[in-house]
């Protein structure tokens, strides 16, 4: 599916004056309203958007007065994945002459409405949402006034009307577990993500089909589902390992549960990789800062970033887009994997 | 020392109408300057900003037009520490209404020229540097527009006349040299971070003055000099380590470092905290995620942060602030450090 700024073109005809006759105010206090500008009546605010959205009204104006900002909106700042993003979007931004204002909404589903009206009023050149859906409401608010925006989606759970970057989790749990195969591992656990994510269950899905490939049985008792933290990781490793026939390897999530998988071993005085392989997920740079340095899935989140924003740009330049792009996955080989030692 | 946006109100006479007039410009031209409009040829742009700086002009209808943003400029976005410096800003802008915008300067030491045209275009309530130095030019220019600015420098050598927030240095490598004499360690090893910053010198000597205090020599062989990143603290940990008479505990000038000294440990079959104690320094998160977790000097950067952002309120109100801030830091035992077992 394309899906283009102009997608509705043919009904983007209604002007200013006519959006003003219609709801019984001038000009000014619509001009007013597509500004954010905070003294218009509510009520009245919410009439003329109303008749906006109604009418499909598109600002033709953009280049005169947008501000070279491109807004980034995270719901929290807490993940190690956050700078990651952050320096692949301030990099397209500079190149671009613009500046990057960074939100963090504090919901977990969408930004606030102070938000959305500070967007009116700065205009930026566009918005990129990390992990965030967008209420319609603000869809069209943001569609009126010909401000771009793409979703930076690692979770793999789009709106399927939103442009978003994601990428190839099923891979990713794929070649993680062929790996472990390919070093003779046949008790390979798994800690995959919430049991609430697709990303979760790609990766889990991947690690069957690699298990099955080979021939192997999948254990049931093997999987279990983490929250992507350190914490998490390490209570899940704890009951694996204590389990009466352990797993020699372990696929953990996340980079953070791969850490948590290495402290357990540790409590257990098993060494990583020669009594324990581990696999990360996600090649954040404290995978590479690790002892041992983590064997992990690369997920290219500096260019999902770089991506996000140049999606932005080309929906500027009204070029059709892709409404979901999916980048590889790649597994990085360190030194938490080693050779199966048999009969352990 | 007290520092206040006023300090030289005596001077701030001037009007427009004067520069204008001193330049032989209009008013709407010397107005398109101090927005950083880029319609004015340089030349007169030159003229301008001489002339506001001569007769130390500041503008007084900052309320009026200001956006509400916050600057928050990096030379660059790489350290770890740069999340936790991010969310203390974002607490303070988000309390007041502001949005952060980021910017990475690139270079060491000053943010370019187009980021000053932008920051006065959109005239955001203050500024906030990490690490940087503003040319004087800079200074003045946001000085006569009002636009406070707070540098987060926790390398401890701000510029004397720019208000800025660090932490205490000395007492944190006093406070990790201390914790491993009180463990029984006699030969405890340094690596603090790069010789030409005074952090680093600080910290050095806090631990010097720990070993003295104890009556323990300081063997200058047990001394090094690393670059603040994991790859150098696995390096001089390798040093340490290999001598012949080699050190039971090690205090890393980072947390970084630490991994690094972890991983050189790793590689020669010592455990960690069993036949080596490590001391990191900063506690950013990764150091709770460390196997085993690190102990660690607490630098309160997300408190620095919110500190500097709330600095810029204060300058903004026209309160006197103190022009260099240092917070506490704290030692933090985890799991990294034990008794020295004697004739290891």
């Amino acid at each position: 599916m394309l899906l283009s700024m102009r997608d509705d073109e043919g009904l983007g005809r209604i002007t200013l004056a006519q959006v003003a006759q219609e709801a019984g105010v001038s000009i000014s206090t619509v001009s007013k309203v597509l500004n954010g500008r905070r003294d218009v009546a509510t009520p009245t605010r919410v009439k003329v958007e109303r008749i906006l959205d109604e009418n499909a009204y598109r600002r033709t104006t953009r280049a005169a007065r947008e501000a070279p900002l491109i807004e980034l909106v995270f719901h929290e700042l807490e993940s190690v994945w956050a700078l990651e993003l952050i320096r692949g979007v301030e990099k397209v931004a500079k190149a671009s002459g613009a500046s990057v204002v960074l939100t963090e909404s504090g919901t977990r589903h969408a930004p606030g409405p102070e938000w959305i009206e500070g967007v009116l009023r700065r205009r930026p050149r566009g918005v990129v949402l990390v992990f965030s859906s967008l209420p319609s409401e603000v869809k069209q608010q943001l569609l009126s006034r010909t401000i771009p925006f793409v979703v930076i989606d690692p979770a793999g759970d789009p709106d399927p009307d939103v442009p978003s970057v994601g990428s190839a989790n099923w891979n990713g749990g794929l070649a993680a577990t062929r790996h472990l195969v390919q070093l003779g591992h046949r008790r390979i656990g798994i800690i995959t993500g919430p049991e609430d994510m697709l990303c979760s269950l790609a990766r889990l899905d991947g690690y069957r089909s690699a298990l099955s490939m080979a021939g192997l049985p999948a254990d049931p008792e093997l999987v279990r589902y983490g929250d992507f933290h350190v914490e998490g990781g390490r209570e899940r490793a704890a009951e694996l390992l204590d389990l009466d026939d352990p797993p020699t390897a372990i696929f953990a999530g996340s980079d953070l549960q791969a850490l948590g998988v290495l402290e357990a071993a540790r409590l257990r005085d098993l060494r990583v990789p020669h009594d324990l392989s581990v696999v990360g997920y996600d090649d954040v740079p404290l995978a590479r800062w690790s002892s041992p340095p983590l064997t992990t899935v690369h997920q290219p989140l500096r260019q999902m970033a770089e991506g996000a924003a140049q999606m932005l740009m080309r929906l500027r330049s009204e070029e059709p887009v892709a409404t979901r792009v999916e980048l590889a996955t790649s597994l990085v080989v360190r030194e938490s994997t080693a050779e199966c030692r048999q009969g352990r």
